[in-house]
């Protein structure tokens, strides 16, 4: 029997980029703000807003539009006006309006894998969004499933599994973020593989560990040779 | 066999109560807007908004914060105060802050279902907010599992019921909404039971069609006996 039953991927900057465009959106803002504060003020309360509306908004742009628009009320001390709310409404929105950007080589990668192994796609934010790109993306056929996730934390990961079938230590989870792709799955006794991306999200920070369950590779198309590898060590 | 396999759910003005939140908060903004407008053309306008945004929107509390807030910049012509803005972010919070109030019986009925039926909740709006109201209610060991989707329509159904592996002749959805709850369900070939809510959402709107698979009962509690009529019906 093989070690692997089921292969996990993430979307947002695995499969296709995403941080950049919120970047871009806030360093825009910051320019509309910059009457009454720095960019890197506007960056590091825009997170802590990020941090103390994640539970009750989530993930996604919606999320990000609202805790843009407290920031612009907050660090203005309310003097912003009409005109740059609705600018900001008109920034984030662009994210929504924007077309998928597939990193590079994903769309033969995933061809590849997808003849190999049983692949579900794992993403978190917005439903409608995140459905949107899927399809736009073309690669919606080659998943068994696809799973849009209020969290991607331990107990989320234990359903999905459970719903496959599978038991977690034959899983393997690939995606860019340490702290939502690795860390659970490492910790439920399964497999991650990491394709670092340069752009990252604060609240998304971990440190990569040392496992001998953790493999990293530094491009999507590496991911296939990653699986093979743990074919042969296990 | 049975010709009942499954029992589908709505959740929001179904089980627990739902649009008389948002409606509460639209009154409250009709009053902040009062000086630029009166509250019909507020709630006009405001479902011209939620229309037009809901392709890249969707649904839930953060959407309807967004289009509040385009609202409120629209009627005021841009006049609109960053303090009044503010007002707006927090009314809409409340709904995400609001407990869950479930309707009457639904404890008692829901949990009679789940000693007949395979039950599936099935609902939209935003991820962690549905998530959130569902752990809370206290109901969620009775259902197989939860959807929650996009946009409840026929290719959303036909998907959920083809995971679950069953016939949709032999499914039953119960719901509030004669367009997302009933509709979708009697073209795929299954069962509807129609449990109506005082408080409709106008974009839900729709009429409730006279039809043998079509059940009307008047309150939750009655759903056990409507099932026990599609049973003898069939």
């Amino acid at each position: 029997m093989s070690p692997i039953n089921l292969v996990c991927l993430d979307a947002d900057d695995t499969l296709w980029r995403n941080e950049i465009y919120f970047r871009a959106v806030e360093a825009d803002v910051a320019v509309l703000l910059s009457q009454w504060t720095d960019s890197s003020n506007v960056a590091s309360h825009l997170l802590d807003v990020e941090r103390a509306n994640i539970v009750r908004y989530g993930f996604g742009v919606k999320a990000f539009a609202l805790s843009l628009i407290q920031t612009g009320l907050e660090l203005s001390g309310g003097d912003i006006s009409a005109a740059t709310i609705g600018e900001i409404l008109r920034l984030t929105n662009t994210i929504l309006d924007q077309p998928v950007e597939l990193l590079d080589d994903v769309v033969d990668a995933v061809e590849i894998l997808s003849a190999q192994w049983p692949l579900v796609l794992v993403t978190k934010g917005d439903i409608v969004h995140q459905e949107a790109k899927i399809m736009e993306s073309g690669l919606s056929h080659h998943f068994r499933s696809i799973e849009i996730v209020a969290h991607k934390d331990r107990g989320t990961y234990e359903r999905i599994f459970r719903r496959h079938g599978v038991d977690p230590g034959a899983v393997v989870m690939v995606g860019n973020s340490v702290k939502s792709d690795i860390l659970p799955i490492v910790e439920l006794g399964g497999f991650g593989i990491h394709v670092p991306h340069d752009h990252g999200w604060a609240l998304e920070h971990a440190e990569l560990p040392e496992h001998p369950r953790v493999y990293h590779v530094d491009r999507f198309a590496a991911v296939a040779g990653a699986l093979q590898q743990i074919l042969t060590s296990t």
